[in-house]
């Protein structure tokens, strides 16, 4: 048996209006006059008042980014050749602002930028050859643990898989609750909720150990004075959420929703948020708890999802769900142990996929 | 205001029997035939099984350490020569194999062997200036979290006072449940609610925020299943407990317990473990409910305290203490804002201490 050696952030500012401190984390890195500092940023703040308040110095560059899709593979490239463009000389540090989607496309840029030959051929586990630029991921949006994850999730020429890697985990976090206020209530529910599924796929799976335990634990507590509770300091919570829930799948796995989402995702476009929701209220075989408290959430909070997106669509395009989704191996074995080829049947989750 | 940026431990391995990972993990640090690795370890271990486990090779040195008194800066100073004087090359990892006073000796002479000019210079705060060589942390007790935090405690010539830095913190820890078990259960108990204590001092601060609360509060819901409910997963969970009951403190202050005990072990010697109940036993005025927990705690597992230790002590020995708890200011300033000097009086405190 061989035991995880966990790689975790290693620096974290923690608290309401903290963002003020990110130009002096970013000035231990700036050493000579012509080191710069690139800052991705979801282009939802182009107009909102944090877009002025990036602390850039001369010579930085600002990219706003799209993340209405899921991030790809030639975005990440593109990106990279932009920054490669205007400078000869690398950033000294690749600074991620926005939800999940957007720091996943900064860690991948950092890696990329010390890594040639297109991130494609890195989509994998352990395939990154050499560390990344320094990178600083900064939510502001919360749930999908992208804050404390090794993997940049990405959507490539053949498959949606992440760049998995100890690289890949962010060099500093900072995780200032005042950024995540405001977001739309739709966006903040799917979102959310991706935090309180890893917690119940982390607990329900093969791989759980007393570590991902104890973090998917309080996770899901916190989800709940959250999304149940309506707590007063639930911003600050559900970032810690967040965290927590992206720590302790660092150290198992997710599981049957995100391997179902990703079929979803790939195929139909859905974002990852509401894709794994889509997924997760069809999954009450597998994790009978989790959807009946799930849909009272839903219910507080007057969501409805869409219905009947699969029921009439072609069969080889379900088929093609059905590929991505079974091509998970390591999530369906977080699900049903080593023997899950044989429980993983295309009727199985074509029956899924058809409910959804 | 300002806001912590708080250096984590960036490698963990965690799990049941993950010791004979240690040769790998060292194995990375291994680059040339002359390289060689230190391994400080609890001198318990000498005639246990764990000291056929260690994994040397060629050249590496084994000390073990007597930490039966609190670790001192003239032990840490006689290490980090005895260290020096067999190689004029430096180890490329320092590993402590033991309890939190082992754990802080090998972070201390990680630091030591790269800052010259002994250590009683750099207790205090972020007084070191060079990084640490590469040093690992291996539990064999639970509790304290000095697996997790940014300090190394130690009896200086002139106070108890830690290296407290970035670079104190380990690089990598290995978290094997198997190596706590079977310790005398005295010292199990003392070291454990360490980590009770933790939980309750920071729970119950001002420097409180959402990152450290959710540490502590799940900790502390840790410690119940290994001391109330007596858990078949409590080795486990104590060391789960353990580490985040550090990570909380990292974010967070201990409080009144710990400023009383400071006096009570720099005067007369108690071990941290012990000195906390002893301290912990008079202040149910600050901590009401965890102070009568800990006593059912007590009951539970058959701990009688000793008693009237300090009740007839000479006056000036008392007063010793007293000034070394007051010198606490960080502490008391958790417990009582910034207004803490006002409330902290000589005579509130020799009273505490004369009902120990």
């Amino acid at each position: 048996m061989s035991f995880k050696n966990f790689k975790c952030v290693p620096k974290i500012i923690f608290g309401r209006g903290s963002f003020v401190q990110l130009d002096s984390v970013l000035a231990a890195e700036r050493k000579t006059d012509d080191d710069f500092v690139v800052f991705l940023v979801d282009d939802v703040h182009r107009q909102r008042p944090l877009a002025n308040r990036i602390p850039t110095h001369n010579g930085d560059q600002v990219i706003y980014v799209n993340v209405d899709d899921e991030p790809t593979t030639d975005q990440v490239d593109g990106l990279t050749e932009q920054v490669q463009t205007v400078s000869h000389k690398a950033p000294v540090s690749v600074v991620g602002i926005g939800g999940g989607s957007t720091l996943d496309l900064a860690k991948a840029v950092a890696l990329m930028l010390n890594n040639a030959g297109g991130s494609a051929q890195y989509q994998g586990w352990d395939l990154i050859n050499h560390a990344a630029i320094h990178h600083v991921g900064v939510p502001t949006v919360s749930g999908t643990g992208a804050e404390a994850s090794r993997t940049a999730v990405l959507c490539g020429p053949v498959q949606k898989l992440g760049l998995n890697s100890d690289h890949t985990v962010f060099d500093q976090i900072l995780l200032d609750s005042e950024l995540i206020a405001g977001i739309p209530k739709q966006q903040w529910f799917y979102t959310g909720m991706d935090c309180y599924i890893h917690c119940i796929e982390s607990l329900n799976g093969t791989f759980l150990n007393e570590f991902a335990k104890a973090y998917a634990e309080k996770a899901m507590l916190l989800c709940r004075e959250v999304f149940i509770d309506d707590h007063a300091d639930k911003d600050d919570k559900l970032m810690m959420a967040s965290f927590m829930g992206g720590m302790s799948i660092a150290y198992s796995q997710v599981g049957a929703c995100h391997a179902v989402s990703y079929g979803l995702g790939y195929v139909l476009g859905y974002h990852h948020g509401i894709g794994n929701c889509l997924a997760f209220n069809v999954l009450e075989d597998f994790y009978p708890e989790g959807v009946a408290e799930f849909r009272a959430m839903m219910n507080k909070h007057n969501i409805v999802l869409p219905t009947n997106i699969c029921k009439d669509l072609p069969d080889q395009t379900i088929a093609k769900m059905v590929a991505v989704s079974k091509s998970m191996g390591p999530l369906w074995e977080n699900v049903y142990g080593a023997d899950w080829q044989n429980k993983v049947t295309d009727e199985m989750l074509t029956q899924l996929f058809r409910r959804i």
